[in-house]
């Protein structure tokens, strides 16, 4: 089950002026459920986004960076769970094109102002004529007030949905920032992650929003992993429809530009531990804060090593503190000039680790009691410098297993 | 279980001129098993190794690594099961050199001319009065014919023991080589590997023992993963005793150089397959073959890409060609300018993937058959150049959690 985690309430979520949702049961791997979405966005909003750097990227995630590079004014999203037409070659291109042209159709645009995603199994041919047939009920049911049935309709392994609201004043302004996700297993972003889109009715300037969305990226999806493994579909995008009246952000100097990030970011933020408190078989959720360091790219790169090692992992799932196993992933890292007889653990508020051993001070029971909860906070020490990074990870489970072992069934 | 893998037999085991292996046990962790080895080997023999480079390595490697640098004819090698002696700060260093000095004292040496190694859990101190209450007893029942019980007393989670000999000519007289080896969870060998042991009473000069012992390891120990996790205290070690007869080997480029390298590399290779066959809850053995890469290193990184994916291992351990998990690997396993289009992938003699996809001729039936198979092949062919490398890994299953969420109780 999610770790702490519940699922988002419709009521709680915030129609974003000049954004419209439609859902479909298309069949696309299984009846009866909501597979494909349509999210229409205003004229003249702006879309920037950040995708997978996997080389076995989707067909997909091929055609919406053409697409957005093209730099036509973006009409509208369409986004299939199911299948994630990667790894499909030339069929799967034109079943992306095709996805493309049939909703242009529809909303009476050309197919270069939509863009296409999809996310589910690997290396089998998308059902395109099931997608085709289900494009046109998700425009009749089209409605700003739809945001939760939008997070059902892109789930995979997903158990429950994962969106948030929040809003903010620009300039005497209400404003407001809703996004929705979707992620479970094969999560280990790479500079984007899962899908996630989030919208604004705030103007921003294209450049500004690619400037927002990859610092949003970097400070939230490209923070988490479940099992190392960095998806073929990863995607996070970011709409400003401008339909709120608020003026546009020009400048990223300016306090409107900074706000926004800051909303953005934790809209980002909060999706992305979704993510992880919802990972595959997750039983328990850690932070893992690597602090001291002389660059932020190696303390990523060690809070990383931790939190991808399946023995740490195996270890917090049975609340063992069996912590030695986290100073063997810290030294295999790949930071080379490594003290370790400068480095300092902690589990929570608990010295454990010290001047290359167990801290004298440090207790069993101590560990025993803090392996028992939930939420859990990993903090290393390097003390070699200021530089800090933190990464979100689940424990691994037998249901992990499980769920992989039985996942296409 | 194993795969595909029986206990060695004892009578099959060849002894090694100048070696003599000893047994005891110390109740390092639990009552009732060989947990002590001490294998003396004889005046002017040479003894080369390659050690984990796993920065909060153990402290019998850092001791380890000083007496071999020290030059000194090197008498003994100790060896426990119980207790990694890692993460165990300065108390740890003090036990590995008490460890030395009182088998020193035993065999009338000086204790630079002992090599001391742990394997078990890590972080917790060493019970260094039972260790060197043991260690008579090894010396007591020393004998040459003692390699089976050698393996056995070195194993931790290991279900068997992992040893093989082979003998050679070399200028017509018949040289012996014998190595044991441990391992089956924190597989990753990064330089070196869990603890390997082979003797030969071939007569090497110690440069090229050393030359022999890098290249063995990097052909074998250096292309497993288990689970991705690189231990603190892996170390391969290969001692020449000289007692054969046989000449001395002083040149690389020698007839009897390489006949002894590829004899050596042979009795490695099989020791490390053992131990993925051995791996924690493997109920698969997948050897990845990677072909046409620019470099070997580029190879490899993509085969232990595929090697350590949680995804394509649990779906190896359900016999699911969920096949485009491997693609997913492929694509991130961080070689920027990868063209996807040109790759095949093959599983066992069939074709799966090609032109970027799923290939006309494969049908799924055919990757159904290979994957109810316990030994696979998987193989990526790039298309860019003529390297190759291969890496040998196993399934991740139930068991492989319930191993590693239970190893300290």
């Amino acid at each position: 089950m999610p770790v702490n985690l519940t699922s988002p309430i419709a009521a709680d979520l915030l129609p974003v002026n000049g954004v419209l949702l439609g859902t479909a049961e298309a069949n696309i791997k299984k009846p009866n459920r909501k597979d494909l979405l349509i999210m229409q966005i205003a004229p003249q909003s702006t879309v920037a986004g950040v995708f997978t750097q996997n080389r076995f990227c989707a067909a997909p995630v091929i055609v919406a960076r053409e697409h957005l590079a093209a730099g036509k004014d973006i009409r509208a999203l369409v986004i299939n769970t199911g299948n994630a037409n990667a790894g499909t070659g030339e069929l799967g291109m034109a079943s992306a094109r095709v996805t493309c042209a049939e909703v242009a159709k529809l909303l009476g645009c050309e197919p270069e102002q939509i863009l296409p995603f999809s996310t589910g199994v690997i290396m089998e041919p998308l059902p395109i004529e099931r997608v085709v047939t289900g494009l046109p009920a998700c425009v009749a049911n089209s409605k700003a007030d739809n945001w939760f049935d939008a997070s059902q309709a892109i789930m995979t392994t997903d158990i429950v949905g994962k969106a948030v609201s929040r809003q903010l004043k620009l300039g005497g302004v209400t404003v407001t920032v809703t996004g929705i996700a979707k992620g479970s297993g094969m999560i280990h972003p790479n500079m984007a992650t899962m899908l996630g889109y989030i919208a604004t009715d705030a103007a921003v300037t294209q450049s500004m929003l690619q400037k927002m969305v990859s610092q949003a990226s970097d400070a939230s999806f490209n923070c988490i992993t479940v099992d190392g493994d960095t998806s073929t579909n990863d995607a996070l995008m970011l709409i400003a429809t401008g339909k709120s009246g608020a003026a546009v952000i020009t400048n990223e100097d300016s306090d409107e530009f900074k706000k926004l990030q800051a909303a953005v970011t934790e809209v980002a933020t909060i999706l992305a531990q979704a993510i992880v408190r919802d990972g595959e078989g997750a039983t328990k959720f850690m932070t893992i804060k690597v602090e001291g360091g002389t660059s932020a790219a190696e303390c990523k790169q060690i809070a990383y090593a931790v939190g991808r090692s399946p023995l740490v992992k195996t270890a917090f799932f049975a609340s063992d503190p069996n912590l030695g196993r986290i100073l063997a992933a810290i030294g295999y890292a790949g930071v080379a000039d490594l003290a370790v007889e400068k480095i300092k653990l902690y589990l929570d508020d608990v010295l454990v680790a010290e001047k290359g051993g167990r801290a004298a001070s440090y207790r069993e029971e101590d560990g025993q009691r803090i392996m028992q909860q939930s939420d859990i906070s990993i903090r290393v020490e390097l003390g070699r410098g200021n530089a800090a990074a933190t990464v979100w990870t689940c424990d691994f489970s037998y249901d992990y297993v499980k769920i992989n072992a039985s996942y296409r069934s």
